[in-house]
């Protein structure tokens, strides 16, 4: 038994955990469940900061899986995803966005993983007034986190039978920042010669997303690109509601989460689809070498959207959030 | 009869002018073409700048026509695109991105604009070195290009008919650029009530843009969140070689061109797609006033496509450019 500290979140978050836990139960998967809350507190000296109990128990645990949290609206307050990564250095984000059969979207075949450095960049927090009118916002590229994310990927590629790695740049227009960024990509394809290494302007990798998104393998790219990218490849596939997501941190943190919102117009009304919840419990599973119980909750997911009998409103049924958890679970109980 | 630069341009550049000279003839589109060619030369000082007889024709002209150019491999030598924007102050990248019939993506239906800040931001070219592994890139927003390209986007959407204009941003983490540049477009929507105004982080554009690029009319923006945009919304439509492009400047200025590159794998083999540069010359026709001849010639290239008998090798066909050409030449004749 490992014990992984959940995060339910806000709106429909506390629904789509207790389907997560009833799944993982059904499935015997040896996860015992340490829940917290991290609403923001103001520390001493004023500082926004998780919840001490939250923060422990994550230092504690270092697996943790998040629910959707409600954007903060009171000023100053800060962004819940932002001070998370910060408080545990989540550098590593990871998209992994497979087309789920049986769930129609443009795209058929997609299977690629984008992976976005978490930390700098464009989100370094960085700007100034220079004199009326005129504003500067500062990306900050450093060394020694874009060898990390570099490194990351093709680790990532390498451990999860991945052949390709392409870097995502505007090296063209950013030659400094985003130039070391693709000089630490190239070192390490150059360590790792096994996979296959290329390099694309962003503005060329939308382009061919959108064209042909089964040319991609693993894309590794800075911040703000993996913001944009990330969002765009989970539309090919149907979206934030079935797209699981994982931040990897330093000292063997990583916490796994759903991107979607908190969907407070439908919350508690058993109508939320816990898909992007199971899907980064899952992940989370394999990061930790549960292979076995992932495979099995994943196929039964799987199976039982493309079997379109039991699906939530979002995936075009009608049935309830509970219904489709039982679904699942029914599934995973009958390949015993 | 008005005179219009015209910059053949590298690779398959001067057959597809060819094309669009011939189709405008056969058009009696009252145009006439002062060919100049626009290879960087080095100016007292050692400044790059544009050949002095293209630079004259442009000032005497005010309407340009540009082929694709190709990128100088030389080291330091600029790219011929972003100096023509810099001599021209060509502040406005405008891309309408409407479906071809007959043409099959996974998208049917796109009718939508890009408008991007063709001048600043991220394209500010001013970097430095802080430490030893650590980069900066600045990106500069100013009041007066915001202001100028919020003004624009309004203006456009009003002179073509259209109801919306989404500002897109990062204002949620570039609080002050971002947020400098969303503010010129409230105050721009305050001052254009006939048009719908809404505003949208760029991730959940993408993500949007993917799921249902028909919700989506005038979009505007800063630099590189237009690069990537208008290239995302380029490949919904079948991509650059079908995509027209024109670049607004001051002073009555404006140049018109395809976005595609040089392709010279294939230049002067008569296999080239003129599209995407008639398209783009159909834009200038428009944006000079010309709007019977633009119909004319934009029916006689879309019934073409939409006919299958006669398409490019990248469209699908076996028909050559000057086939292509002649059968567009052809019913632009047969609609006098
Ligand atoms: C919530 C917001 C700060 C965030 C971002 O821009 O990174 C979001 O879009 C994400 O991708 O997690
Ligand atoms: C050629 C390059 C400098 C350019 C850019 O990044 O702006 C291109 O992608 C474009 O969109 O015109």
């Amino acid at each position: 038994m490992q014990t992984v500290t959940l995060i339910p979140g806000d709106g429909i978050g506390p629904e789509i955990s207790v389907a997560v836990m009833k799944i993982f139960e059904a499935a015997k998967a040896p996860i015992q469940w340490e829940e917290r809350n991290v609403t923001a507190i103001k520390g001493p000296g004023g500082k926004w900061m998780i919840p001490p109990d939250a923060k422990e128990s994550m230092d504690k645990n270092k697996i943790g899986l998040k629910g959707p949290l409600k954007t903060p609206i009171a000023a100053g307050h800060p962004s819940m995803n932002l001070l998370l990564r910060k408080t545990f250095d989540l550098y590593a984000n990871v998209r992994p966005c497979v087309s789920i059969e049986g769930y129609k979207t443009p795209y058929t075949d997609v299977n690629l993983v984008t992976i976005r450095e978490n930390t700098e960049g464009e989100y370094s927090g960085i700007e100034h007034v220079i004199v009326d009118g005129v504003v500067q916002s500062i990306k900050l590229i450093t060394e020694q986190a874009s060898q990390r994310i570099a490194e990351y990927a093709f680790e990532y590629a390498r451990n999860n039978q991945r052949a390709s790695v392409t870097a995502v740049h505007k090296a063209n227009i950013m030659r400094m920042s985003d130039g070391l960024f693709l000089r630490k990509c190239r070192e390490a394809a150059e360590k790792h010669r096994d996979v296959k290494f290329t390099e694309m302007y962003l503005d060329t990798v939308c382009l061919n997303m959108v064209q042909d998104p089964t040319q991609f393998d693993v894309l590794v790219m800075p911040n703000l690109y993996g913001d944009i990218l990330s969002d765009l490849c989970a539309g090919l596939i149907g979206g934030l509601g079935v797209t699981p997501s994982g931040n990897i941190g330093a000292n063997g943190v990583a916490i796994f989460e759903s991107v979607h919102g908190t969907a407070p117009d439908i919350a508690g009304k058993d109508m939320a689809n816990p898909t992007a919840l199971l899907l980064s419990a899952v992940m989370m599973l394999r990061h930790m070498g549960l292979h076995g119980h992932a495979k099995k909750i994943e196929a039964a997911c799987f199976d039982t959207i493309r079997d379109e009998k039991v699906r939530t409103q979002d995936l075009g049924g009608n049935s309830k959030c509970s219904e489709f958890t039982d679904a699942i679970c029914q599934r995973v109980r009958d390949m015993d």
